[in-house]
């Protein structure tokens, strides 16, 4: 059976002394193992990332522009390779694989403009032929942590903005589906990027303890759950580095009277059930404004379910796979029995699934729970899982009340036709990302991926413009050149 | 004996419960009272500027700035009365508290360009009919904590840009010099800035502490000494609150055999002795390359150090006046008597003036000290005094391998007349504000202020561009009307 | 009787060897005398301008913004006086006077930010060891030919961030009413800008011939009608002149079906008679959806426009005054008998409206025209007095055909409550201004004012950040320090 | 004979009525020839052009930049025959073309990012309410008119920009050398741009006028001589269209006494004769400062032009190759003759040179002349060939006020080590485009280049940031939505 390992200094480095399996989860059958690295491993990557750090911040911008350009051609060359790899661990079906991949190839994009997007502010004349500009340099050694339910797209928020900028860079992706993302560092490699400049460490929190306190390490990244986004958060912190940690989500949908109820029904399924609700993005409640709205949208959105197919990521004309493992698919049937429990209507049950010829993988179908209210568990909690559930309020104030008392704040959406009421939405409620008509309003990728409240720790958000800004320390320069003939006086004052 | 107590809510507010002395620094006389708050009437500070928020965040962007542009002249208009009470508390001379707080007016200017500072990006057509744009929204109550080496100026780099952005705030001023600052306070609320918006109160760990735990505080400013930085830091953290902490330094200056070393004496004066050393930019260490350039500096400067008077800040012909406290004082000739047990040469010698007429005062004179090595307890500390340091050194790059070395990275500055020479100290030092042969590189108001390694905590720079940042919240909104006639199709793709 | 003569190197300048009268035209009497400067007179201000600029252009950035500050304040200080001159030689009431100049002010607020707005662009490691910026320089001497519809707001628009790039001004004021153009000149002067930097010329064509041909004038900024900005346009260009013309305009509104009609009405009432409709930006067209509309909107707006009172300035409850001139009103009355001749329907009629005590003034009273047809020369051609025609369509795409053919392309709004409708509206109509539900969406003063079509000639439009590349020109600098070690090889292929 | 054709509407066109020979330089022989366009066969380009617009300006802009990415890839895939094509017709060695073709793709780099680049500026809340929003719209139909110089680099300065904004383009190259030109407009098409966006028309003076009066083009850029650009400028101009035409040069390079000479020397080798000095950022004029750093700087030169060789593309080992045709050949040669008998001293003399097997060939040799003074012909103009003239001069204001005075200002550069005397340079000399030590400062393509006074017509200088403003216009949005509730109260006043 093979072994995932990881990449150091350019090398394929096995060191699988501790591994972990991985799962096919269609079949509920391990599929490969990966490789756990020791203390000795990380470091010696960080190492390799730090003997590569000078030259790399040195080489002219257009240099480091230029491997990213080929990048950006080797992903699309190896697209269909890639998506099979994250069906074959993750259980996305290849369209969906190719969405992620598309996204995750727009972030390499954007860092190809990097040139653009690392000028400075220069200033003339700031005293009498004193100029000052400020520089964005480069940090040094930077890490990432990345989840199972992106395994190209995540990673390449992080790592191809952060090079760009002229840093080197340490992952440290899922153990749960990490063929994929170790593929592609290593097409990242053949681009043309020197030695050391990009490491994959495959690991579990022994590597991740060592990437969060070695000195060497100026920044990390991370995306997961809030519990341990918070923890790294604070861990990263105490041991002086930069840290934005993205964590966990419950993204709301307003649907209001006035909505085209039709398109909001259509935009709602691939919202919820897409890539069986394993996004931080998906919409996971929908919060309908009056009982006439409620009522259309649950009997419309349950004759729409039925044209939904769960299986397989080998078969394309599937909507949606199974879910990561079988903990989670217990996980997610659990919280339908609490909902249930609690006095949810279940209008369409999505439990237990029999999916022929794959009758041990970890499925859950669609399932949609209408009268959901904000004390039950099913509410409070990020189910992450092919559950759609409705709750019923009177007014849109209501309506934008309950999203603003969520613990998380990633992202909302209102459907309506209304100038007035999306621009009120937009303006108030405590989201970071917010969609008009949009339901999974993930910015594209020149604009910054961050939520608010719990769903996001530090200042600043991933990708797009705001990842120049994390990546990078601003250094101001003030300059005045001597004149041989003219002396300057004593001061003591304060310069003003 | 008057009592300087709080601001909140637009209303003078005593709370004297608990008091603490005010000293004049040159007379060493008790001369005033400060009221330390309870936690109680921090948390009434709290309540009244969540209770003012949500009006000011709607108050058009430039409704805001014109409160900012009255604040301007009133401050213009109070300066000597300002200066004068700086000078009764901190000691400064009066041109250096004009100094002071002509940078301080400086970033009420750049907070009067709010409106252009906080324009988001706007894109059209990111997908069919799709358009996507990013606000930065205020944070909420924010606070500020500062120091007493400049009770103008730095509480002057907080709160007009966040009170420009649409945050409210609350002031935790230095218990050694409030009056000051509060009266700047006021004249805020004379320029026409509805209560509650801004709020002061003054205080000891107390108040502090409330401030770093109330879940209703959204972000926290400090600057102060790296340990207590660190501390605001960390657990601001923990309490889910944005935060940028500054802290100490230790600033040198590399003196190049081709410097214009008259030019270069002069410059270091005023750096090395102005404000008796007491700022977070002061150049307290002359590296000096080649034995030639350190002789001439040294000798130079002996000469030019017999000009300085040091004094009380009633007579404006003094240079600088005492250090803030006995106790300060104390620790200023404590780190020259360790230099010179330590092996150090000190050529001019500080060490208890007489100054007639103040013999109780807390006055150390301008020191030399020649012959210091790194491993000297007076080289590795910060001293926040009148004292200036020399370090000799063979090579440029030795000089900046020390300077790379040091625990702290604020200030640093080279003199030279080479082209290259800058150029590749600038690109290389590890240090936030870098000057050329200007020794106090302290940015103007429209760039930002912050060190690097252990002189600052966070992600962002004080006042200027960072300053936008720091005090707002990205949002980004992609929106999209639906066409009646047309609907779209179901799609479970991750959209591309 | 005065003679209003010229500002030239900061002294007053009669030259009133030519003169032309100055009425007050709500009694149609002479009141006033108008200095018309000889070529000589020109070519002195030329002369000072050029001689100021040199030091004015080396003034720190900083510095020229204080005087901009000061200038503010003095605006804000005899903002009375201002609306009284304006009043007096053009009619218009206080409350419009005091919008007028208002906005005219928050031309100079943003000037005061001139130091972020010349932020060059800095890029480090271009190649090996190269670094480029661009830095934006002033032009030299500039000038600014401006109209009598707002002689405090328009001059507002040019010379404050003219001055604020560093250049130095000529100001040709409208002959009809340059008083309160010259007394703000002053108050500039009394700011503290060194004499010379802004200068003051009235004056015909004589006087506008000499600013567009001598060789010293880098730069022509006009407002006026169509017709002669073309002219200045070409004439400038022709000598060598960067020009920026802002001609006439047609504003259409589009009345939808979903409007909220009283609103409309309300907002109509203003954007249509304000000013006696001498805007460029007033509306001037309405275009009703459906004839259940158009009816509406009529009825309403002949019941609105009764409580219209229009009079002279000296009583503030008027809500429009008296047209420029005797000719004007004449021909205004002219186009109202030309739509009546051609077809259209007088609704409201403002021929020869009886002000008492006014018997003499140039008085044209509010007048709406309904069932006007795209043929008509009232149609085509600019009025220029509060006169409101009404054209009725049957689809908002046909609505919008009308206003893409038109010659002009100045400003426009629709007013829907449809988020669709406005996004449609706003992305597919050819002018470049456009309102939602604003009648008159002049850009406030940090975006800038331009139409398209013949409404505006040359590439930038006016104030806001446009003006700062309007008058400044790119220069970019690229530098490379030798490395006395290193020689670089011969190279003979172009650099890459 | 092969004829060279035409590009329209994504098909090959000949329209070969009339034809124009194209010549092999290096053998001065015809090899083909090129169709010139008649009148119709514009127009038809035009209509082709305006028709593919509306469906390419909706074209979401991530889709545009990705035919930029392809076009990218093909470039780099097709490098060899590009530079071929380049020697045949134009002579340039290989690896000079390479070059060249290199600084184009960069271009195209640059629109790879037109995401980030056509970001407008969102303000939110500028009144109660309201927010405001600019975007930047493209314009429809543009050409372009270009030179034979570089063939492959100056069109794709142009086109790629304009086409990522959004326009549709017409490109007229030059007759010389068009096929290169013409081969990469073919790959855009091939990397999937829809027909009719890209279209390309060789021709002569017949063609130019119809792009220059058809109603239909809205912009014309432009690079070429100077007085051709301010014919084209002002017809342009004339004809409503926007304009920016780049013309001649005469760049000069002031050599400091402290300069590096064996460094000067190198660079100024490439920059004065690298392709025959057929740029026009050739370096043809050095100033050097003092006779001691002339006379090392002519000897030293002499000695290095030894190692020149000239000769044709075939060979890869020359340096440079013919100039374009034999009348140009015979205008460089008058313009040695006309320095020789006004008394300037040919130290290297290039005429006539014998290059085995290309006799007929149109070779100039690289030629060197000191004691050039201003009075003449040959410094005041510009020569386009192999010339480096030397003018000795005493002061480096003396030098300054040289290159002030020439009637160009395209590029220039100074030699030195001294950072004061490279600011007071950079800041004070009335010239585009500024080197410190780089004798050909041609900014980086996510710059803008742009010449000043007679060298470039126009606001906007090419490429860079600067294309972003010249083929787009400027559109700001006000936008407020009604509140059905409240009814907002007339206003006839100004808003403000």
């Amino acid at each position: 059976m093979n072994t995932v390992g990881h990449l150091i200094n350019g090398q394929h480095r096995p060191d699988a002394t501790r591994t972990q399996d991985i799962y096919n989860p269609a079949t509920g059958k391990v599929s490969k193992q990966v490789a756990l690295a020791s203390k000795e491993t990380v470091e010696e990557a960080i190492t390799a990332a730090q003997a590569a750090y000078p030259a790399w911040r040195n080489t002219p911008v257009g240099k480091r522009a230029a491997v990213m350009f080929r990048f950006k051609a080797l992903l699309e060359q190896n697209a269909d390779k890639i998506c099979q790899m994250i069906g074959e661990e993750h259980g996305k079906i290849s369209h969906d694989a190719a969405g992620e991949l598309q996204r995750g190839i727009e972030n390499v994009e954007y860092a190809c403009g990097i040139a653009e997007l690392l000028k400075g502010e220069h200033s003339k004349n700031v005293g009498p032929n004193i100029d000052s500009w400020s520089e964005f340099q480069p940090l040094g050694v930077v890490a990432g942590i990345t989840p199972f339910n992106f395994p190209a797209m995540v990673p390449l928020w992080m790592y191809p903005m952060a090079i760009a900028c002229g840093n080197t860079f340490i992952l440290k992706p899922s153990e749960r589906d990490p063929s994929s993302t170790l593929y592609i560092a290593e097409l990242l490699q053949e681009a043309g990027l020197p030695d050391g400049v990009m490491n994959v460490v495959n690991g579990d929190k022994e590597a991740v303890d060592v990437l969060l306190t070695d000195k060497r390490i100026q920044a990390v990244s991370f995306v997961g759950s809030t519990a341990i986004a918070e923890y790294i958060y604070e861990t990263a912190n105490k041991n002086g580095k930069r840290c934005q940690a993205l964590g966990g989500a419950k993204n709301h949908a307003i649907v209001m009277p006035d909505a085209d109820m039709d398109n909001a029904v259509n935009q709602l399924l691939g919202a919820a059930f897409g890539s069986s609700g394993e996004r931080c993005m998906a919409l996971s409640v929908a919060v309908a404004v009056g009982d006439t709205a409620a009522d259309a949208l649950v009997s419309k959105m349950t004759v729409a379910m039925q044209s939904l197919n769960v299986g397989a990521a080998t078969d394309s004309n599937n909507d949606f796979g199974p879910v990561i493992t079988r903990q989670h698919q217990l996980k997610v049937n659990g919280y339908i029995d609490s909902a249930e429990k609690d006095g949810a209507r279940i209008v369409v049950d999505g439990r237990n699934p029999q999916i022929a010829g794959f009758e041990e993988g970890f499925f859950v179908g669609a399932t949609l729970i209408d009268a959901v209210t904000p004390e039950m568990v099913s509410y409070k909690e990020e189910i992450f899982g092919p559950v759609l559930q409705v709750v019923r309020v009177n007014t849109m104030d209501e309506a934008m009340q309950l999203i603003n008392d969520h613990e998380y704040g990633n992202g909302t959406c209102i459907f309506t036709r209304d100038g007035e009421a999306a621009r009120y939405f937009a303006d108030n409620i405590l989201v970071g990302m917010v969609g008009i008509n949009v339901p999974l309003p993930v910015p594209v990728s020149y604009h910054s991926f961050g939520g608010w409240k719990r769903s996001l720790f530090g200042d600043l958000h991933a990708y797009g413009p705001d990842a120049v800004r994390f990546y990078t320390k601003r250094k101001t320069i003030t300059q005045r050149w001597p004149s041989s003939g003219v002396r300057e006086g004593v001061s003591f004052a304060f310069p003003s």
